[in-house]
């Protein structure tokens, strides 16, 4: 893009939106997001705008055990990739904050570049990352396979927003607990991880943070053994359907 | 984006999808689409996995009914934009050798830059572009007002794939029959549109180029009176709530 765009008319209806779009837009030419992360992108405004763009109810409650998992883990670790450091570093400092869960950067499209840039934009809005040698150490083809052996590959419980199917499966598959934050019920990401948060990013991470602070121990221990991953999916596609059939009346 | 990205890996499930961000992206590289075109595609591959990624029959009756106003218009026009030129350069040419319309070029991020290389990549593949002195005769803010006299607005039908809501509304305002290209079936443009055809670009431009070919002028007519917009509408949204309550079961 070597000529200014023009830019969004404020009284365009859904300034808010393209505005989110502007700011991954940007983040592009930093190297931060890839041009697929934007398609992503595009793909969970759908499915917020079918959600009716709220947290439900089954979502705050999915957040809240979410929150439970993370602190009652041994080894609880953040994947932070493109599109969340983008749209969400300070979120994901407040949550480790929170949590005290550890922050690793993890990405499918994986260069030196782009790491280093998530890494500086991350530890600028306070994110403490852990850093290390990487290696190819999850059961997956291709750059996706590389984590640290102290982060991702140590831990027992993973949360990992906006995550690709081929990873959440592999990371299951390990024997790991992965919280996913997704808003297509029917992606295998959403199929397939331990919880699933269908709920936007930048309502979810902030609603896990708020939890993880008024928790009590024995709330942990009731959330954690009353997780039933398949209530969440059914409550979200039937807000959907319910979403369909008022515009069908 | 100054470094090489990892390439994907043909073990993918979504293999073909990735594909076609990966040739979006490729066209934002040149200045053909712009970063929000990625994110809008995203939208519609949502949209597209909840219709089964297929042309329903009442997608494929609204692709008839639009080769039938397209054949009977005075002077019918296609409105390409980045993203319709970088997917479908030669769905757009054989469209128009089989109805005879004009193809102008029309963007929401309108540049020099992007309106010649856009318009390139057209008359590459075949497109007889209409040209001239483009004017702001749209009753639009910003620079999507702009378009060329004896073009879009002299157009008496305009064939717009892929529009953002507000020139879809302006169109219609200005008396013109638009027909549009839309996988949601709730959005503005689907909404405001005289004609919506709910199916995935690369699939409705054959469909409609191939009823053009086929039609007689009075099966036109009978098209175009029995035409009835809300039939479509509603076709798609049960068709999504089928697949919900599918996933439901």
């Amino acid at each position: 893009m070597s000529e200014k765009r023009g830019t969004i008319p404020p009284d365009h209806l859904r300034y808010h939106s393209l505005m989110t779009r502007e700011r991954l837009a940007e983040c592009m030419q930093q190297g931060i997001v890839v041009p697929e992360g934007l398609a992503a992108h595009g793909r969970a405004e759908a499915f917020d705008y079918l959600i009716g763009e709220r947290t439900t109810e089954s979502a705050l409650l999915a957040e809240e055990t979410a929150a439970a998992m993370l602190l009652m883990a041994d080894h609880p670790v953040i994947s932070v990739n493109g599109n969340t450091a983008a749209l969400a570093a300070g979120a994901i400092r407040d949550l480790q904050e929170a949590s005290g869960a550890f922050v690793e950067v993890n990405l499918f499209h994986r260069t030196e570049y782009r790491m280093n840039a998530i890494g500086r934009l991350l530890e600028e809005r306070g994110v403490r990352l852990l850093t290390g040698e990487a290696a190819p150490l999850l059961p997956l083809s291709h750059d996706r396979a590389w984590c640290l052996r102290e982060g991702i590959y140590a831990a027992d419980v993973v949360l990992v927003p906006l995550e690709d199917g081929d990873r959440c499966a592999a990371l299951c598959s390990m024997g790991k607990r992965v919280i996913t934050i997704d808003l297509n019920p029917l992606s295998r990401t959403a199929q397939t991880a331990t919880l699933t948060i269908i709920d936007e990013l930048t309502r979810a991470l902030p609603g896990i943070t708020e939890a993880c602070r008024d928790l009590t121990r024995d709330e942990c221990t009731s959330l954690i053994s009353s997780l039933d991953n398949r209530y969440f999916l059914r409550s979200a596609l039937e807000e959907i359907g319910e979403r369909i059939r008022d515009a069908l009346d």
